[in-house]
């Protein structure tokens, strides 16, 4: 399937950085959504650079919905979104042609597509189709919304700096993703908030860049979604994560971290909450064998620090075949993640959106909850 | 798609624990490619219960091959394996219908399948059909090594314990395959070794169970597989991947570990190596922008201890409604890890041939190098 | 997805006419649908060759289901049905290697598998895989009647005779599918049967063989189902209905037979039926712009004449590389139209199914009506 | 997949009739062709109105490449094409809102979209978006000659009349192709053309529409391709073909009309051509068991007449519930047979591109022949 992602609701990426214009088609939304393009917008603020730790350099986001939508409605017919790029000057890029910028996707775009890749700006790899992918998460998320299915991201760990961490209750993680959604720099702890932003500055000052983790949850989901095997709700999250530049890892409740701790401390006991199931822990995120539990989906993902940085660089050129040094000029951010938190969030509701379809049809997600 | 997975060489797995057989199917498949059933048998062997540290429970894996293979050799339409389950005593299991195993699928499945699940065993969540898997991943394994593209995987890390890591060298990593494709317990370094073992042992005769990490290892995959978004290599590896029972995260290179590093040590500067272009350092795994670069595909996965523990441990009645206390009879692995490297190596297998399969066409796979 | 077919509801094949066994894999059908072998069986006598115009070669249908169904009842987990194949001495068919038989598949296998088919009996191509589409379909088709959705096949025409067709009447077709359901011959007017069988007798008397026109009904879908570009329902339809060997030809309502209407003639006008709305034609065979609307889903398909004729005939050696004759041996089905109606009801239950499933989630065929 | 076609080249069609624009994303193609907008707008001027057999209607095509294309080349990424609509004054049919006009998706559209659907003017179900199919179509056709494969259509029969054939001869067949790629109005011999265009003439002037068979030929495939089961060559041609409004019918080779012949009739007998295999006659159209033979691959569909006439028809109002008289105002074609075959020819070229990329991978269509 390629650039596209989805069995029932399937979202469709093109475009390249210095083309005419990017954008997103999504397919199989139900019809009846409203779609709020002041929510959009917000959106695709969250992903835009702001202050000190981000580049100046000014990005444009001002997107169009051609079609599927009627009247400030979905018609359930694909909605196409496009975002067009600001006029580019196509010759700043001439001279680095040939430099494979270490980290990013120079060499191997070369070796897939020939050379025949539009590699200005990255192109097809660039991070600014990301902001197509916020823009149609964004319809997913205010979709979800109105069912009472809510979706948040903050910077969980940075630099040895930890930010407070969701937890395990339904209500107090719907709390936080509220407080979140407000939030351009996505931290929960405001002391944690200060500590990170020096920790990102003094990567900037070294000419550096500096990854991190991000904490993803998902509250209002139904028990039940997700198969045994292959669609598992990780294998299917994990997949569509994975297609945000720059994420190494995806873990699910305890993850990598709690693998030293023994069986009767990973199970999570299962308790009567009046009618309800709940687990003691949430080590498992909120998934077990696949599939929804009920408890908050809690996910983690490394994502590494951003590969454009100041420093001289050792790397080939692929157009000569022989090794050279790299610096690369123009604005860069010495960190992405607080910028990739409103990704996580938009290819996770999409997903999301997706395996609900799948297994409550197509319009469950418009039906008044 | 559910239980299958791929587009171009798709696996689809059935059965329960309990009932007439397991079993899978592949298609897509190359015509041509020799079927050696003692290599079948050999991974088969990899995944079955060995010794101390596992449970004496027998399982009788004898596979068949019931379509698309003729004269030794596949034929190229769909193959079907069948792996018949032993004569089961049904009545062992009915006691304990409603109580839901804390860490297992049980009360998902309950909720999922609404009571019409074949609970016996674990049922379709069990981890008996990974034998069906690992069959079908051993062919897939046998005709990507006439390719010269070669998959191993081994226990990384576990109670505190690590082994020799594969490193960044191709052939360094070829050789490490090689010597762990011939050990039961997958652990490179033997006092690591023993080591890992006693901890396993420890974990078991305080009746509880243990997890750990998996390094798997792909070597000799062109450059150039893998799309730029949604089906980038490390998607489609992670979604097959987190099929695996127990796997709660999955990270390539660096992962996790490396978050603390700067852009200028997580980059993996490049350089010519004779005529081919390799990198210093593999912190991305082997693949950018989603593809693949040449360098070892390094994945990690995390596995979780076992569920299945001697503790008793507090949970809930399903059918009942109600809290309730388990005691889980019968014998249990205290760690699967070291049987969970066949299945990591399989669906690692499966997924690399329907990557190949869709760029380079269904046939390239049985040609001639 | 090759040897698939659908999305949400998704069936499999395998199998070769001398291997072990055939069979399919149906992914995605509802938990809590009750299993009827009785049911299957039946469905499985109606494809059986019977009588004087077919073949006296025996071919046991005993069918296993060793997944999927627990208790009698589907679990939601993949259902594999198994048909051995009885004891076949192979040597039979060593002496006709070479010679391509016209109108089959053994020249196309050939080229697509560079000789690595097991082409003993058509191999793959075999129409006795379709005893497995049969056995899955009559799974579908079940759980489909329960929601008050039938289907029923009979030939409209075959050498210049025509049987009554199915109408516009909702009620009626349905009624006319319940006659067929206990019909061997599948056909409506009793004297049309005669002629029809005799027609069938005279080419048999040749030596040769006939094809014809099967009509195929469906009643009882909901309104709305389909998609308005490349899932229509026509599309969805035709493709699956073209994977029957022998099938050169799908219209629906006018078809073909209708192209020199005007307008005004072909339109379907509308109009209300108390609360529901109702065409006076139905030249659009129940779907407008790929959607359902109510009225019967009328289905034509055209059945060459069976390929395999005692006639010798010219064709090549695809070994050797040069012309040659054949004459084949053993027993020849003059006529398959009556039998292949057996495998039109089942592959049209499978879309139908998936096509639902799709629309309204995974479990809403099991839900009570 | 819905609005998308396709596993490993995908098209994914979006727009209503009276919305911003329509347009298509093409994804899976390989880096490298040269994308001709001459040639483009050549095949999308064969699908707009001309003359006295069509509207007067002015639509403006003018169609913008706004991703996947650098220097004139594509890159390998999503090729999306953007079609803006003009100024449309949407008040012209509020008035109508609520007579379904009959043979139309109006009702259909109602019932599944649930009155969210952009209505005007046909919205998503609109022929306008074949628009856009066109351009995505021209772009695989025009990759497609580079490979020696040539796809032509023309009308085969109308209002009792009939064009000459395609025949069963590659050389002849490609030779006609080319002539009809000349031809605004698709017919092969000129004496037929005339009266055609006058049986369409007497429609018109009756207020009343008609309908026909197109004739759709393709040379140059190779050899073995095409799947045994679901994804036959047959069946996935049908697929996309039913995608077309207004077809209802599809048929390969003899068809529906060759069903009284004999199987000693029908069968193609194989002959050596020189070192290639011949069939004599080619009722077969070019497939047995489902995969290309060599011989042009023939097809016919059914085009019913166009619903859209100025008789005054029968119908309900879909909002009120209740019967209704419609006259549709506006100017419409009495046929738009001749225009659907420029529609026909791409969906046909990019069902065999993606057929081809499946058996041969990604790149093979760019790779000099």
């Amino acid at each position: 399937m390629k650039n596209s992602f989805g069995t029932s609701v399937i979202v469709t990426l093109f475009g390249e950085s210095h083309g005419p214009a990017i954008g997103a088609v999504i397919d199989g939304l139900a019809p009846g959504i409203r779609i709020d393009t002041d929510y959009i917008a917000e959106k695709l603020e969250l992903r835009k650079p702001h202050g000190r730790i981000s580049t100046a350099r000014h990005e444009a986001d001002d997107y169009r919905i051609i079609s599927g939508v009627y009247n400030g409605v979905s018609t359930g017919t694909p909605i196409c979104i496009i975002i067009p790029n600001a006029e580019q000057h196509s010759s700043d890029y001439t001279e680095s042609r040939g430099a494979a910028r270490p980290g990013h996707a120079d060499y191997t775009a070369y070796q897939k597509y020939h050379g025949f890749e539009d590699f200005r700006g990255g192109g097809h790899f660039s991070g600014r189709i990301t902001a197509a992918l916020v823009a149609a998460g964004a319809i997913a998320m205010s979709a979800l919304e109105q069912k009472g299915i809510h979706i948040g991201t903050h910077i969980a760990k940075l630099g040895g700096i930890s930010d407070t961490e969701f937890g395990t209750d339904n209500e107090d993680v719907e709390e936080k993703i509220e407080i979140l959604s407000k939030k351009q720099f996505p931290v929960l702890d405001d002391d944690a908030a200060s500590k990170l932003q020096g920790a990102i500055e003094a990567a900037a000052s070294d000419g550096d860049s500096i990854g991190g983790v991000l904490e993803t949850a998902v509250v209002g989901i139904p028990c039940g979604v997700g198969e045994p095997w292959f669609d598992t709700l990780e294998g299917v999250l994990a997949h569509a994560l994975f297609s945000i530049p720059g994420i190494k890892g995806v873990e699910f409740g305890g993850g990598f971290d709690m693998l030293d701790a023994r069986g009767s401390e990973y199970n999570d006991a299962f308790y009567m909450d009046g009618d309800g199931v709940r687990t003691r822990t949430n080590n498992n995120g909120g998934i077990n064998g696949g599939i929804s539990n009920g408890m908050p989906i809690i996910i983690k993902t490394a994502v590494k620090p951003t590969p454009s940085i100041y420093k001289a660089q050792e790397t080939v050129d692929i157009i000569e075949g022989k090794d050279t040094v790299l610096e690369i000029k123009g604005r860069h951010d010495p960190a992405i993640i607080h910028r990739v938190r409103a990704v996580a969030d938009a290819v996770t509701a999409l997903a999301i959106c997706d395996m609900l379809a799948q297994r409550y049809g197509t319009d469950w997600i418009a039906e008044s909850k």
